[in-house]
């Protein structure tokens, strides 16, 4: 069982301005989130079912809710969660945390 | 590089039927595709921005898009695919495809 943090990102006004910010600003700050196991990204995004697909799946992974929380609050972590405040304003996002469990095969 | 589903589900109206029938019907399915290399379950969403959190995350991983495809293609796949429109009639989803990159730290 490990934490993970995940943004989903609602396609861009200008994909070109986001995917610029997304790739030079907001990974390197989040890469240095203390403790972070394991950064996700997903594009090229098809729905299946119930309308629209997300534009960017991003998943950070933290091995307890304790170090995700850690990390949240660390000055990287602000300094993450004020960039990820400015990405909002280049496409909306809707984000959660959430126990995950990997051993289901 | 690898594929992935995922599938958001809203929360249920009736939790503990939602629950039961993911846990004893959908999960057997789903561990059946040919392929499957990872079948990940979030819970205990709780929201950070854009309203409010999933209730269920599952994500399922293919090594490769073709294999993906092969697999929703397949007798478990249409099974499964089957079972995920009855799942839907005990809570809303919304489910889509894409390229993962792990390789961000």
């Amino acid at each position: 069982m490990t934490a993970r943090f995940m943004a989903l990102y609602d396609t861009p006004a200008n994909p070109t301005a986001f995917d610029r910010h997304y790739h030079d600003v907001h990974i390197p700050l989040a890469r240095q989130l203390p403790g972070l196991r394991r950064y996700t990204l997903g594009r090229d995004v098809a729905a299946v079912r119930g309308g629209e697909p997300y534009y960017l799946v991003a998943e950070l992974e933290w091995d307890t809710p304790e170090e995700l929380r850690a990390a949240f609050a660390s000055p990287e972590g602000h300094a993450t969660a004020a960039d990820a405040a400015h990405l909002q304003e280049l496409a909306p996002v809707r984000s959660m945390i959430y126990r995950a469990d990997e051993n289901l095969l």
